[in-house]
Order: C-alpha cells, then sequence, then structure tokens
C-alpha cells in the first residue's frame, strides 16, 4: 500500500530491481482478487480514521490505554453498523484497528462456543443478541490453577434438580477462572466450563451460558467476584485487553444455560447423549488452530517488512573512497537471517490455506460420518499450530534484532509486535503439548507399518518407509541443494528416521506411557522434523504450480511491498513504506512525554540536592 | 536468602532432597566469603527499604515512572554516604537496587572514560566533581545513523587555533548522538566523541568532555538541543532510564577537554602521539567485556530461579487415583529445556570469573609492554560477551515460556527481565559484528598452522590440528558422554573443523576482505563453535576441581537457592522464595489500576450504547 506522505519514496531503486509482478503476487498474498478489494478497503479505511491511531498507545497508563480501546472497539462496531458491512469486511476491519478488545473475544470464541455446543433452540435464543452486541460474552475456561490440562478444571456445575438448576461454584482459589479476555471488566456473559455433577457423581467438564454483569447497571451479579488480572508483557501490546479473572459462589443457573449440543441433562438429572458425534468438537478445534496459522504468516510478514525495509535504508561500514556506506541488507549475515523468515512468512501463508482446505474437507466428510480423516488432520492442525508460532515469535525478536539498537525503541514497532504475539505459543494449546499429540499419531503409524494399513494425508509418507530408512542423500555439491525433489526426499527421510527411532526406544519400555513420558524430548523433536516436512512440502507444491520468479535479495523489498501493508497497520518508523527513516525517528522521540518539559518532574527534589552536596541535609 | 513471611515453605520438601552444602555453594557462586557477605547484607538493605520497592514500577506512566527512578538513584547515594560505604559496597547496593538509571552511566562508562582517555591532569580536574557527583556525566559515542561503525561517526569537533577552543558541531541530522543514557534528562556533562578536524585534516576520532546543561538553573546550555529518545521496550524495564537524543551547533570548549592520554593537541594545533600504547583501549573493552558476561550470568539465574521454582509449584496432568499431580519440573521435556540454562547460569558465572583472571592478567603484561596476548583475550572476550548475550536473551524467554500463561504476567518478572536484558546482545558491539572479529583471529590462526607459530591461550587447542582433524568420536552408547574428556575434544574437533573447512573455502577468494564477506554467516558459525568450546572447557575444568556432587533433579532448587537471591529482587510472583504462588498471584492481580473502580472509565461513553442499541444515534 503506497504511503508517499511527502512524494520521496527512499526505496525507489530498491523497487525497480523486483523481478517479478508485484501486484500479481498482492492477489496471491491476499487469497484472491475479492479478498485483495476487501482487505484493500478496510486497511485503507482503518489507516485514514484518527479515532484508530495507535501510535500514542505504548505511553499511555493502563486505565487511558483500556479507555481508548473501548473507544476503538465502539467506533469500529459504529463504522460497521453504518456502512453496513459484511462479516468478511467487519472482520478485516477488527483486524486492521489491530488492537486486542474484548470484542475479539465475543465474535472469536463466546459466539463460535455457543454456535458450536448450543443446541438449536439455544442458538436461536442467545445467537440474537450476541450479534447485536445487546449482550458482550467471554470464553471462561482456563483457571488459576489449569491450563492445559482441561479435565483437572475446578469449577463445578452441580445440577439442584429441586430447582431445576445449576449451581456454578469456586471451590477453591485455584479454580479461580484466570485469563479469559474480555472478563475483567466488560463482558456481560460467559462461556464457563466446569464439572458436571450430578447426585455426587461427576460427568466430565462442560460449557455454561452464565450473566456475570447486570444489564442495568454493569455491576457483578451476587456471588460473583470479577476482576482485571493486571499488567502483561509490553507496553500498550495486550494490556488494552481486559483478561480477567472470576469465582462464583454458588450461582445458580437455569438448566437450560448448559451447552447441551453433545449432552443433554434432563428435568430429572438424567444424562442423555446426543446423537451429534462428539468428533465435532474436533472440528472445531481444526478450524481455530487453522485461523492461528493465518495469523503467524500476518505477525511473521508485518515483522520481516519492517527488519527488510530497515535492512535497506540502513547503511553501515563499507564505505569506500568517501562513498555511501554498504547498505545492511546486502551483508550475507544480514541475508542468512532475514531471508528464510521472508520465505517462512510466504510459506505459512501457504500452509495456511492449504490448512483451510484441510477445514473444508474435514467438514464435509464429518457431514457425511466420514471420521477417517479426522484424526491426521487433527494432529497435523494441532502440530502445525505448534511449529507456526513458535517459529514466528522467535522470529520476530529476531526482526527486532536485525534493526540494530534502534529496533529496541517502541516506535520501531517490533517490541509490542513481539509482546503481543508471544501469547499464541501457549493459547488455544500449549506448543509442547500439542507436539506431544502429534508424536502419538506419528508412533502409531510406525507401529502399523508392514500391516497393510496404508498412512493417509501428511503421514502418507511413512508408507514409503523402506525406500526412506534406505536412502542416499543425493547431494554432491551445494547447488544439488536447489533440487526441490532432494530437499523434500531429505526432510522425508529425517522425519520417518526419527519416528522409528523413538518408537523402537518406546518398545524397550514395558509400560508405553511410562516410556512415552520418558523420551518425551526425543518425541517432540519428531514431531518438529514431521511438521516441518509438512511446511516444506506444502510450500515446493505452491512454488512449482503458480509462483514463477527466482531468488531474493534484488525482490526483496518488492516481496514485503506484496503484503500490501499501510504503515498505519505497521505501525513502524523503521518500516514504513518511503523508507525516510531518520527525520521520523528523531520526530517521534520528541513525543514522549518526558520531552513535555526541559527539567523533568522531580529534579528539583532528587537531583539538584546531589549536584550541590546537600544530600546529608535534605530529606530525601 | 530466606524470605518466610508467613513461615510456610512451600518448597520445604524439595530443599531436603538437595545432595550438597547449599551455604557452601552460596559462597562460590559469590565469588568468596567476604563477597557473599557484602552482597547479602547490601541485598537485604535494599530488600528492607520501602523506598526501593519496585513491584509497581510496571504499572507506571514514562514520567511517574521516571521520576521514581531519579528518587530511588538519589535515596541509594544518601545510603551510601550515611553508612560510608566502600565502592565495593556501594557498587553492590546500585546493582540490588535494580533499576536503570542515570547513576550506571555516571559511574560505569563516565568515570572510566576519564580514568582510561584522560591526562593525570585531566583526571585531577574531573574525577573529584564526579566522585562526589558535583557534576553528573554520560558517555556520547552513537549517533542516529552509526553505531557499530565507530570510525563512521558525524559529529565534528574542529581546532580553532585563534581562540585555543574545539569546536564540537553536528552538520547532519544522522549525526545526532542518539542513545547515550543519562543524556536524555539529567547529565550535566558528557564524553562526546567526535571527529578531529585540524585544518582540514581529519585525524580520527576522540572523546570530548562537554558540558550540556547549566549547573545554576539545569537548562541546556546554547548551542545544544537535547531531549529523551523515547519508549523503549517493556513496561518498566530500561524505561527508567533517559536515553537521549543530542545535536550540537557549533559549540565551543577548551581545547584541555578533548581526553589527551593518547594523542595530544598542543596550542599550536600539532596532533601529538604520547607513549602510552594505544593498546590500553583495548585492555578496557577487555574490562567492560568481561563485567557483561557476568552480568548474563546473574540475568540467566534470575531467570532459571524464577522458573525452577515455579516448575517444582505447578502441578499438572497425571493425577492417578485421585492424587496430586505431577510437578511440571518432573516431566522431561521440561527438565530438557530448563536444565542445561540451569548449569549455563553456574557456566556463565565461571567463564566470567576467568574472564576476571584473564583481564588483570592482561593488565600486568601491558604495564610490562607485553602485548602478545592481547588479540587473543580481546578475541576472547568479545566473543564471549556475544554468546553469553545471546544465550541468555534467548533463555530469559525460554524461562518465561517454561512458566506457561503465568509466565506472561508482569507479576511473573520475566517479561521485565527480558525486556531489560535485551539491549546486551547490541551494546558494547553488535553481537554478530564480534563474532566476526573473532572469526579473524581463528582464520589467521589457522592459516599460520604448521608455521611454527604455536597458537596460545584458548586458542592453543589449535595446535593439536593434525590430531583433532582425523580423530574418532569415542561414543558408543549414550552414557560416553558423560565423560568430560570426550566431550571436550568432541568440541574442540568441532571448533577447529568449522575454522579448517572456512578457512580453506576463503582460500578460493583472490581478494580475501570479499571472501570475509562471502563468507561471514559460515564464520560467524565457526566463531560460536569456538565460543561455546571455551564456555565447555572452562566449565569443566571448575567442575573437576572444586565442586563435588551429581545430577540435577533432586538439587535443582537448591542450585537456585545458591543464587542467595531475596525475593526484592527476583520481583517474581513465581519464583517466590516460599513457593506460595497462587494466592499471590491473585492478591497482586487486585492492585491494577484498571480495579480501581468496578465500573472502567469509558465504560458509559464506549460500551454502555452498544448494549442499550443506541450506536447509530449517539455520538462515540
Amino acid at each position: 500500500m503506497e504511503d508517499l506522505e511527502g512524494g520521496v519514496d527512499f526505496l525507489a531503486d530498491e523497487r525497480k530491481k523486483a523481478k517479478f509482478d508485484v501486484e500479481a503476487m498482492k492477489i496471491f498474498w491476499a487469497g484472491s482478487q475479492h479478498k485483495f478489494q476487501v482487505a484493500d478497503r478496510m486497511a485503507r479505511l482503518v489507516a485514514s480514521d484518527p479515532v484508530f491511531k495507535k501510535d500514542d498507545r505504548v505511553r499511555l497508563e493502563r486505565k487511558e490505554l483500556f479507555k481508548g480501546t473501548l473507544r476503538k472497539a465502539a467506533h469500529a462496531w459504529k463504522r460497521i453498523v453504518e456502512l453496513r458491512l459484511s462479516e468478511e469486511e467487519a472482520s478485516q476491519l477488527r483486524f486492521f484497528v489491530d488492537e486486542p478488545a474484548y470484542t475479539d473475544l465475543h465474535w472469536g470464541m463466546f459466539i463460535p462456543a455457543i454456535k458450536g455446543q448450543g443446541t438449536e433452540e439455544q442458538q436461536r435464543k442467545w445467537l440474537p443478541l450476541a450479534y447485536r452486541m445487546q449482550i458482550i460474552g467471554c470464553y471462561a475456561q482456563t483457571e488459576l490453577g489449569h491450563g492445559s490440562n482441561v479435565q483437572g478444571l475446578e469449577t463445578t456445575a452441580t445440577f439442584d434438580s429441586e430447582t431445576d438448576e445449576f449451581v456454578i461454584n469456586s471451590p477453591t482459589l485455584t479454580s479461580s477462572k484466570w485469563w479469559p479476555g474480555g472478563l475483567g471488566k466488560i463482558s456481560t456473559h460467559a462461556v464457563v466450563y466446569a464439572r458436571l455433577m450430578i447426585d455426587g457423581k461427576e460427568h466430565g467438564v462442560h460449557g455454561f451460558i452464565v450473566q456475570l454483569r447486570s444489564l442495568d447497571d454493569h455491576l457483578p451479579l451476587p456471588g460473583i467476584t470479577v476482576g482485571d488480572i493486571g499488567m502483561k508483557f509490553g507496553s500498550g501490546a495486550y494490556n488494552t485487553m481486559d483478561n480477567g479473572v472470576l469465582q462464583f459462589d454458588h450461582v445458580r443457573i437455569p438448566r437450560d444455560q448448559m451447552l447441551m449440543r453433545v449432552l443433554q441433562v434432563t428435568r430429572e438429572g438424567k444424562v442423555v447423549q446426543s446423537d451429534v458425534p462428539r468428533q465435532l468438537i474436533y472440528g472445531t478445534m481444526v478450524y481455530v488452530r487453522q485461523t492461528i496459522v493465518y495469523d503467524a504468516s500476518r505477525a511473521l510478514s508485518k515483522a520481516v517488512c519492517i527488519a527488510t525495509r530497515y535492512s535497506a535504508v540502513r547503511r553501515q561500514f563499507g564505505s569506500q573512497n568517501g562513498g555511501r556506506e554498504t547498505q545492511v541488507i546486502d551483508y550475507k549475515t544480514q541475508q542468512n537471517r532475514l531471508f528464510p523468515l521472508l520465505a517462512s512468512a510466504y510459506a505459512f501463508r501457504i500452509v495456511g490455506d492449504w490448512l483451510n482446505w484441510l477445514y473444508r474437507d474435514v467438514t464435509e466428510r464429518l457431514q457425511a460420518n466420514d471420521f477417517s480423516t479426522l484424526p491426521e488432520a487433527h494432529a497435523c492442525t494441532a502440530g502445525l499450530k505448534s511449529l507456526t508460532t513458535s517459529f514466528t515469535a522467535d522470529a520476530i525478536e529476531e526482526c527486532r534484532k536485525l534493526c540494530g539498537g534502534h529496533g529496541y525503541l517502541c516506535s520501531s514497532g517490533l517490541p509490542e509486535l513481539f509482546a503481543v504475539y508471544v501469547p499464541a505459543c501457549t493459547y488455544e494449546g500449549d506448543n509442547v503439548v500439542l507436539l506431544l499429540q502429534v508424536a502419538r499419531i506419528l508412533m502409531k503409524t510406525v507401529s502399523q507399518l508392514g500391516s497393510g494399513k496404508q498412512p493417509v494425508g501428511t503421514i502418507a509418507y511413512m508408507g514409503r518407509a523402506e525406500n526412506l530408512m534406505q536412502s542416499q542423500c543425493s547431494v554432491k555439491k551445494a547447488e544439488d541443494w536447489l533440487n526441490p525433489a532432494t530437499v523434500l526426499e531429505v526432510f522425508e527421510a529425517r522425519s520417518l528416521r526419527m519416528s522409528v527411532a523413538c518408537a523402537k526406544n518406546l518398545s524397550q519400555f514395558s509400560n508405553p506411557e511410562e516410556g512415552f513420558l520418558e523420551l518425551s524430548a526425543d518425541l517432540v523433536g519428531a514431531s518438529v522434523a514431521h511438521c516441518q516436512l509438512i511446511v516444506v512440502s506444502k510450500f515446493i507444491e505452491k512454488l512449482q504450480q503458480d509462483i514463477p520468479g527466482e531468488g531474493v535479495r534484488p525482490n526483496a523489498i518488492a516481496l514485503v511491498d506484496a503484503f500490501n501493508y499501510t504503515d498505519h497497520f505497521l505501525g513502524s518508523v523503521l518500516g514504513r513504506y518511503d523508507g525516510n527513516v531518520y527525520p521520523k525517528l528523531y520526530e517521534e522521540a520528541w513525543k514522549d512525554p518526558l520531552n513535555d518539559s526541559v527539567i523533568p518532574d522531580g529534579f528539583h527534589e532528587y537531583v539538584r540536592p546531589l549536584l550541590k552536596r546537600q544530600v546529608r541535609t535534605s530529606r530525601l
């Protein structure tokens, strides 16, 4: 997106070097001509609206910051209503506002939970209220003492057959709900996950719609203690979100507020399994994690765009005969660190697209009662969520370091991008826990090799085990690595061999679960290798099919231009489209509140007495 | 340091498992009985003084935060004066206050620069003023356009023989001094690095003492533009420091304010080299970088202490028959990630000690005009600075992830620790640039193998090249890796072979400098391998000499207790000595300003209208 304020493009020379069609690549990156147009329009809408200004947010203390977020969320909703935006447009608009807000959980978790787990009747009752934002909801699953182990949640929902109600209770301190976004100060309702108890018997963890705050005065309802859990990593960043703590003291809700699509509790307190397959839950997880992979490519591309442009602007060393110094992007050490990240941003984008196809495929099959591909699809999305988010978190920090000292300034945009991104490694499944899930399916596959059962999907390559276990790497000289078929085979052989080695070690244990725990570090390694293979294979496939061109250095700036990000969205002085970095860094510095006065607050009390040697007598 | 507020030690069982003498290890960690006592006393002094409270700093906006830092710095100085603390005690006290402040640069850079580069006369004039804090100084080297390339600095100091003055000037925007700590709002003086110009001829970059602000009213002197450069990574963290921007418009200073220990400018404008060896500068760099390695071990040990204690408190999964869940520290995946970091904290501590010895050795030799070990010592400290700081930055973030979701809360202490630590990868030499310096000496050494010249110091192992190039790894089974001699030989062989491979590729280039640039990524790899070998060898040496004991898991908590850190210094709810994590996390949450009121600021303007469906009519 061309942002040329003053009209001078300091990166024009770089842009001229491009050896591919940038406009076509923009369409590719967006996904289609239509998607490109929507994204482009929404990004410009947000960028041109002063209410959505975000460059001051790292300087605000928490209350001001949060108030600003409420303002932006309301303004976004107002624009959505006024302009009668479609769901797609609204979602893009919220994305480009680029500020975590309670609305993310309302639209992204509360509504989908009701859609996925509520009966048709429940959906008819609650969804219209939620769609119109007459109620605002959040998703209250994790507790102070339990995150990954959902089955260990302590909150209880006890059926009272006399009153036909559930009693929601927090029996311990560690059972306090902890982390849910939007919970702290805003949500009126929550889907609360609790242990279902009937007549002293436990029936697993289920979701319940619980009203938290009065719709009249917004005060917490009786029996409910709720608040914000405090500051998180970074300035700005996720502190715009009211992640909350919530305790129930025997709060009663009507029986029909248990989400009963899969499991029903009757008036008499009987538990009835519905005919809806439980596997549907896995379908939803595939969906959510696919969006996380997609988000990884967007966060990574943002960081890479900043680091690439600044590397072309920044010059250091190498001046000869009084000429200009060398552009940092021309150093091999810089290229060696930066370009693989640039390639990965594209690779993750392609994997995200493919996962989207996978999700649709799985959904169609589920509707036809075909569950055969589900375990593999579930494992594959879990693994790719883990791989892409861990990689992206590290890569953002690497991009910050690639910007040298100036990357440490908030005005570079990278500190906030890192701080706001890293939770992706923990939420929706801790990345190590997810990799261990992948390892289970890999071990199962290896154990079934030779049984005649052919592995499917992304694990199909294991069917060629005999071949891959023996194959010799055909690489003789460096250039041989440029052959995609070679790269693919190497990744396949590596992944398979790591899995086979684990399986072999596992078979030494009489108790397989014990073995799994003991070997878990190696199993995680095997899972990572498998997931890397998936990324590599999807990337190679796409490059060979649809994307012509060669080489990176001359194309670097054009490749990040193709993301079509506005300067507003990038939020980085170093990543400016026009490359006019230094004057803008200088300008930005003076906006710090410390520069409001020449003599800083506290100077007269705490510095002057030192300079005047009055320390012994003055009270400090 | 035992912090048992309520008297209950939730980690008592863990502490009982220790298989070594924790008290003896505390002395080892501190360096000596004396050092332990000083550190222990100063840490308690700080921890018990309410002025040094720091748990609210992540919640403060910049001005308040900065004012608080000024207060702490003044209070520290007051206590130092009142208690007549020795230099060693004062430095420890400032360390345990644990808040970057302008005083760090005054004591750590301004004074050492005058000591190292000033003549005896200059030292007699300026040091007493600085020691009494009648002037406050900073170190103004880096510029907006130049960091690593010091020779590229643009600020000029032009000799005016008529007035016997230097004219300090910032000819371009990019020549603005940028980053110096303490410069933004506080320093009255600076050592300014500028290009010495006499009669139109340039004489390299030198240091000049320049007064910046009036000692009467603290206003910037004529010709000086100075301010703060704005927010940096994280909340709290380095935002307590007034990193500054500084421009000179032909500012005049007397000739005797050029630091002239090495190079003098006479009244007539003649440049005279003194008989003080220029190599002294390298001695100073060895010193500064040695302290950075030492700091790395402290930052890493802090993060590891938090993650280790919390991993023993946190339980997740693995509950059998209604029993308690498994301590997270008992999972192999956790151990596999955490324990190498714990070992590294100790290893870096040992390397820091050794570097301290190296510095003293080099200094003695310099005084005897023996420069023979200097290049190797210089390269070695540069490389170890790079290796330990990069590793520590990554390790702090890894420790944060090892604390799961709660590590993302500021109350875990880890976000601030990360944000405040990462600049160490950039300052005092960018880590990649430093590794390339190491590579130069490695390549030189390889090229001289067989010439009869024996490599010395940490490169001595290359003298056994013939042997190491051919040696076969003796490891047959996993246990063989427990043999220290094997580990050492493997690291030696690996490092040597990587260097030899680089040298071989380098020899293909007709222009060696071109080859060096082209192969720089591989050269960085060879340097890292060499530096890892140094760490491993010093660690093994020390373990075999002085530290008995075995195994880590039962000793884990005791090993982090041996750091003897107060809860104040750790600044982490997750890392509390008593392990009483959950109630304190809960307590901490309520302190957030957002919890000051039940209904948040902005609710009535920006949320209520949505809930009441007044969006179309209300002005947002």
